[in-house]
């Protein structure tokens, strides 16, 4: 492909791109297809010459786009949103053409500072304290890490090792492995997946502890679950809170937790992957209470700060307790700017060498919307998710379980069985897409405000296929319960006529007895 | 941004990376910029209001190109390359415009699909062994990581917790921790960074071996640290084999390490991040030799086949082992096809949850060359090296200590310090950049073919800037010579007028004494 092929093709790119997203509603947001379907479309082997990339878009719109699942639809209402945004994708195509890679300054200055940059805008935009800014007074730093799970995993590994390096020195008579050994980290039994997998990941216990009935951890838990792992001569080295569980976007209090890390000297940990976004807002600013305690703390771009995935800040209070963790030499990574503290090389703060220069798009995103716009599209995903439970509050066959940020839960009245036949239903129907989750013991279905551009009319829309299914669902199972009815009354009859016949028996038997009897006597 | 503006800013970005990527050859390689430059020249909080995509367009070209180390440059000769390529630039733009996350199966079916596909066909591309193939016979697949680090990371601790099952069997009498702590895995002494560094992560020993004369980590060497580690009673896990070192492209010995690892049952790990692009050319068949001990293997589509950043090809023998040890299951993420083989949930194959689709590019990329182009690409840049090798052939002041696939590496003839300071200055002057390393304990230069289209005009570039600052580093030097001997001459006639001195004087001392004892005896 030469450069005026690449021309064209890029610009049917942007066009194809242009139609997509501008028709995105026109489609089914969840694929038809059966697993193995593209296996039977595409050859077995690479293709030995060259294709045109006109051949090459036929079958992207006509084999690859109906297996898709529609994120960027605002008939997605799964999961959390993996936001994306038209300066974004921009800033992606220029990422792309630019083509860096920044692991150290070096590598390319311009990627290293802009990070920094966008990262210290980012933690003023959203309020956070200012042990966490490359411009504090401190040792904190912003850095953007492609995913949550691998924000937590690093803070989890960080953590590890400071309790490790703290613990040789104070009980010298435990060898690094027993110290090792007896590590425990705690997080909500509502964390992320993520929380688990990062135990599981760095070897250490990972305990899931109770919320309350809000699914909200509190510092007595914690405390409690730490002081009994004291007694067992465990110890306790992490507590990630979490800032907008994945069920029901719950709160953790870190008022409570923060001050109980503290005590016990445990790193604290926030997830606030998806709720970050808010700490903008002020009207939001209670779900930070707490959050000076914090050590470290993640919160993705790409879910819900208009930046296209994978973008996912994390600031830390001490960047030397990373770097003290992870830093490996070699004499061809040397340059002589290393250690400067505005151009920290940023592959001390990861786990892998090489990364991508995502802080352009960042940059060209915040400058597009600016912060009064973000604030006003942050507002506007709340007040849909708000105005669903306005739909939902006008069907009493419905029960609105509650209500944080931009996302909704409720169920269907009655035993969990119905709502989760209704989810699975309108999920078969594939024009919204929705998942479950418990609450207080129950299964509920979440409604999250997601996709490129969502408008009242797709709650509307949504609101509408979901009343549908279960007028649907209802309807059947009013008219199965009759049938059960009808049934059971058939049954009863059924039982009467057989009462009936063994009365007549036992009475004739006991009339030929007494016959008999007297017959005997007679005789 | 509206949909129109996006549509301009768009084709605006597509003609700005033309114009970018004609031009590249005239912008120095490396950056003049100091540590701070940017923060002098953006604001330091995100704008408040919107801006236009024009005023940023402005600034990406006035603030942040002159900032980057330019890796598409063919004058960019350092590390190894960051491949990237027109129908790759295209594909990222389309996955940014399409924005779907793939971490399993429902989240959207031809994401992981496509990956399935895209795997097998390169692994047959590669001429792996069958059995990392997902259309093998066993249980082996394909995965695209985000980096070499990452893949390596996932194979030692899959490898890590394969282990502690294995000796959680048989040897009962120690507890996990204990085993925990008496793991060790190896890798040589010129393997990436990387390995050192998931040995941290992992929280296990990672032993770094002596390599050959050649810097070939061989078998004997593996299985006398194995011996010896097994008599100190620990328990060895697993072996990275490196097939191309980051220094000077060597390939271990896997016919001799691979049987090592098996006898002691030790998961082999092969990292061929660069190299594994020659696996497609027959006359490379020999470096391939002893792969099929490998448990896993790693190559890097981003670094040497027309992939742009970022895409790390995985495939493990065994994705069972990956599955067992991280598996994390949660209500929100079931769907009613998991565990399908040809559909898997990648997320139990990775770190993180979240995932790119990045198969797309791959895709489009492998349509567009096609095998035979590919493999006509990759002979092109070994011959670019060779013909920097007899460029400089044709100059006795330098050695060239040799080239492997498309890294060349050489010295000045010398001591390491004249080599050292040839390399500070090319990078000073920023036309070209090339990194040091070691070889046979000397210092050496790496010259790699990189960048977009290096044709051979880019050679006679490199080689004449090379021959430049070596004229005029070894001029100086000459004359330095020069001073010194005539400083040297002048010391040794001084010494001579010294000695005079000293001769004149003990004789005038001796005929005093002789003067003196004279009249003692006349008095």
């Amino acid at each position: 492909m030469d450069i005026n092929e690449f021309k064209e093709f890029g610009h049917a790119a942007i066009d194809f791109i242009v139609e997509y997203l501008e028709t995105i509603r026109d489609r089914p947001v969840l694929s038809s297809v059966e697993p193995e379907y593209l296996h039977d479309l595409l050859p077995s082997e690479m293709p030995e010459q060259p294709e045109k990339w006109q051949d090459i878009m036929e079958d992207l719109k006509n084999q690859i786009l109906p297996g898709l699942t529609h994120w960027q639809s605002p008939h997605f209402h799964a999961f959390y949103p993996s936001q994306s945004s038209f300066p974004s994708i921009v800033g992606e195509l220029l990422t792309a053409g630019i083509g860096v890679v920044g692991f150290s300054w070096i590598c390319s200055p311009a990627a290293t500072e802009l990070e920094v940059i966008v990262m210290d805008w980012l933690g003023k935009f959203l309020n956070l304290p200012s042990h966490f800014l490359p411009s504090g007074q401190g040792n904190g730093g912003g850095i953007i890490q492609g995913s949550a799970s691998e924000s937590i995993l690093v803070a989890v590994l960080a953590a590890r090792e400071e309790k490790v390096r703290e613990m040789k020195i104070k009980r010298p008579e435990l060898t690094e492995g027993e110290i090792r050994s007896k590590l425990v980290g705690y997080g909500s039994i509502h964390s992320n997946s993520a929380i688990e997998k990062s135990g599981l990941l760095a070897a250490t216990k990972m305990r899931l502890l109770d919320a309350d009935e809000t699914s909200i951890m509190r510092g007595e838990t914690v405390e409690k679950a730490i002081q009994a792992d004291l007694a067992e001569d465990l110890i306790p080295y992490i507590c990630v809170t979490t800032i907008g569980t994945t069920g029901t976007c719950a709160f953790d209090n870190m008022e409570e937790i923060g001050p109980v890390c503290k005590k016990y000297s445990v790193w604290m940990h926030i997830d606030a992957a998806y709720a970050g976004a808010v700490f903008c807002l002020p009207e939001y600013a209670h779900i930070m209470k707490g959050i000076e305690y914090g050590d470290s703390i993640n919160f993705n771009l790409h879910k819900w700060m208009l930046v296209n995935f994978d973008c996912a800040a994390m600031w830390i209070k001490d960047a030397g307790k990373l770097t003290q963790s992870f830093n490996v030499e070699r004499i061809y990574l040397d340059h002589k700017y290393q250690g400067a503290s505005k151009a920290p090389d940023y592959r001390h703060w990861q786990l892998a060498l090489g990364r991508r220069f995502r802080s352009l798009r960042v940059w060209i995103t915040f400058r597009t919307y600016g912060q009064q716009k973000i604030r006003e599209w942050l507002r506007k995903h709340i007040s849909l998710a708000s105005l669903f439970l306005e739909y939902l509050a006008t069907d009493d066959r419905f029960e609105a379980t509650g209500q944080s940020l931009a996302l909704a839960f409720f169920r269907l009245k009655g035993d969990d069985t119905l709502t989760r036949k209704l989810l699975d239903r309108i999920n078969d129907r594939k024009n919204i897409y929705m998942i479950p989750a418990f609450y207080q013991n129950k299964v509920i279905i979440r409604f999250v405000i997601c996709g490129l551009d969502p408008v009242e009319k797709d709650i509307e829309y949504a609101w509408n296929e979901i009343k549908t299914v279960a007028d649907e669902l209802l309807a059947e199972n009013e008219a199965a319960e009759k049938l059960q009815i009808k049934l059971s009354e058939n049954a009863e009859n059924e039982i009467e006529t057989v009462k009936d016949k063994v009365n007549f028996v036992t009475e004739n038997i006991s009339q030929s007895f007494s016959i008999c009897e007297q017959e005997k006597t007679v005789h």
